[in-house]
């Protein structure tokens, strides 16, 4: 049987859950391959740590010339994190010919267009199904399966930590940091979870997702997000109270004036399959024009989830299919015009959420009404509770939901409104999910 | 820009749409195809239907001759359903040097290893999507995304026709034969439903999904297989009483003693996935031993649906990638033995809710527990209501969850119930999913 030989640089979580699959199951990759894919080294810094003793003698090295200069290695997985000097040694390894698989999206958000251009001028190609999402294949359903559609919406559940944290908040009552500190005690969330509960990692897979589905070239620092780490535990009660879950949505949706993309915390209907996707799962509703909707549910991270997306891209570019559709979608291309354009973010339209603190006064009630009117922001239904009858307070919470209104014009009326002399501290204010 | 030659051979509801998609958006087609993909040729059997006046001039012929004559012609739709005459043509195009796209999955439930051996010894491929779950690209997802796993279970939903039957049945309380009609009424089935409600259609899709995700090579005749036919709303209700859901599930699971594959109406715990799948949706849930459940919901059936699923193999079939997945798979060779075997259906282990009537006299229900524990069947939970108070009748409705038992024990025992004097007219056995 044929024989392909490949590469891993860094074994970290999941390049060592790679090492396993390659190791392991050899046979069940040589099948799905037509040929033998033999790892034939691992790339490290320190090739001194006991976890590598179990590799095979001579698998490990802490020289990357080791695979550069080995003509007979053509895959390699590029499972190193971060920018720098994750980007340099792509290029390296793209030069000395090899093909490249990864699970970067930070990298592919940030440098996609100059590592595909450089990939295509030298006639190599790179594969990322595990950049998105993990172990959902959404890159290949994309860009494959559901070719014969013009996407309309993608909405989706993009960001594990930032649904664990949620889920816990929603499920005990706790608070964020409360949440964190048990998420990072699990193995849930990072030491420094920043770029997973600010929106940041949400927004790159996004990124990804817009260029693949509908043609569009959003830098990720451009598009509109919030994350969840501004969520209290009480707006996750009154959501809860109206029949709807918060989740940290990543939406793009095509529309006739143009692309629509952010990443809110969003109310969502309970009973709808995105408001009930649970802990570090990911989801992804899309809808084609002539698929209409599928919906995909996986994890969305772990070290063997994405192994199995880095896996199958290992096997797909040993194939030859990864070359194909590469030559063919030229993702990522700099010289090609977007072709759709992005929505202002406010002009889009939304339903939205409001919580804030009133005195417990007469015509107060009216004062904010009479704000929101002005900015042609409609009100749905109101929530507002008696006052603790004990007398420790005359400040009562207000819950709003509007019907659809512009996001520039909503965010002016909360503005407005928490500048009213009746309404104490901030105005909390989130998307709702409009449809299923 | 290169130009590929398309035919179709079948413009029924199918064809139609995949017809549209060729022609009203020939730019997405092309966009990821890397090339124009030109309707060449629409065989029908009566030109002169009125419906394909709107077919560019030329198009549309009664000739088959027209397309296997044709060698600019590369690709095939090949979409008429039934056996024959859809197999001699298949040979006939695969014979002329075309690569086959086919929806027909009784034809490759019945005659795929003749047919993929002739396309392999001619160098051509054969592409089938569409033949199972529509627009669910799962043929695509378990060949190729999934394709680092060993997937351990496989759970689905695979006739739209039976859920929409059975969600008519839950929602109306109406009976089988009335939802029928409505549901023939509405298009979601045929004149003649049989093949869709007896549970032919579901094991000719479990019998592909086997092939492909496990190696095994069932004849989907020898699936042990129940369909919605027997459904009593009375069922429908209790189950809902009891928490569940009733579902036609396929089932193929893997053990250390074989492959478990049936397909038979089951109670699934309302709330999770596969117990919420409404109308004529399909949804597979996926197990895989790195990616961990992969749960997909789409619409399974229909035009559209499926055409999309038909052109997306246009798309891979033109591209080359689906020649190179085919001679790597080497799927439905009738020369490799199968990887698992199948467990005898009387072994297999399960849950069952049993439903019977019986006299309302002291001992009876003694009687019953008593042939339930010989046959070390042993019960969960029971449900017999008083009978009604107007002295009309003796007998009462009594429902039984059992624990976990083999198929055959529950069947004698079934049977031996059935067969007690206290027991009134017949024992209606289901089984019940285990696990989430």
């Amino acid at each position: 049987m044929e024989k392909t030989k490949v590469a891993i640089v860094g074994l970290g979580t999941v390049g060592t859950g790679v090492a396993k699959l390659l190791l392991d199951h050899g046979d069940r990759t040589a099948r799905h391959a037509g040929r033998t894919l033999w790892l034939q080294r691992a790339v490290v810094r320190d090739a001194s740590k006991p976890e590598y003793a179990d590799l095979p003698e001579g698998v490990v090295t802490e020289d990357l010339d080791d695979v550069l200069n080995d003509p007979e290695i053509k895959v390699v997985a590029q499972l190193i994190g971060g920018l720098e000097p994750a980007r340099t040694i792509m290029l390296k390894l793209l030069e000395s010919g090899k093909d490249v698989v990864t699970a970067n999206k930070a990298l592919l958000a940030e440098h996609g267009p100059e590592l595909f251009g450089r990939a295509r001028e030298l006639g190599q190609c790179i594969a990322f199904e595990a950049a998105v999402a993990g172990g959902i294949p959404i890159i290949t359903n994309i860009s494959q399966c559901l070719s014969a559609n013009q996407i309309l919406s993608l909405e989706g559940i993009l960001n594990g930590t930032s649904n664990f944290l949620v889920t816990q908040m929603d499920r005990l009552g706790m608070s964020f940091d409360d949440a964190v500190a048990q998420a990072q005690e699990l193995g849930y969330a990072e030491a420094d979870p920043t770029m997973d509960v600010d929106g940041t990692d949400a927004a790159q897979k996004l990124a990804i997702l817009a260029h693949l589905a509908f043609g569009a070239h959003p830098r990720w620092a451009d598009i509109p997000r919030l994350g969840v780490d501004q969520l209290d535990p009480a707006d996750l009660q009154y959501a809860r109270e109206l029949g709807y879950r918060i989740k940290l949505l990543a939406v793009a949706r095509l529309g006739s004036e143009g692309l629509e993309l952010h990443v809110s915390p969003t109310l969502v209907k309970a009973g709808t399959p995105l408001a009930e996707v649970q802990d570090a799962f990911n989801a992804i509703a899309v809808r084609g024009d002539a698929v209409g909707p599928v919906f995909y549910h996986g994890l969305g991270a772990g070290q063997m989830p994405t192994a199995s997306a880095v896996v199958a891209d290992i096997i797909d570019t040993a194939v030859g299919r990864t070359r194909l559709t590469f030559q063919t979608l030229k993702q990522f291309n700099g010289d090609e015009q977007p072709r759709v354009s992005l929505r202002p973010f406010s002009e889009l339209p939304g339903r939205y959420y409001l919580r804030l603190h009133v005195n417990d006064s007469p015509g107060v009630l009216g004062e904010i009404t009479g704000v929101l009117g002005r900015h042609q922001v409609s009100i749905a239904s109101v929530i507002q509770h008696e006052p603790a009858n004990d007398g420790t307070s005359d400040v009562v919470p207000l819950v709003i939901m509007t019907h659809s209104a512009p996001e520039g014009a909503a965010g002016r009326a909360a503005n407005e409104i928490e500048n009213l002399d009746c309404v104490v501290g901030k105005v909390i204010r989130l998307r709702v999910k409009v449809g299923e």
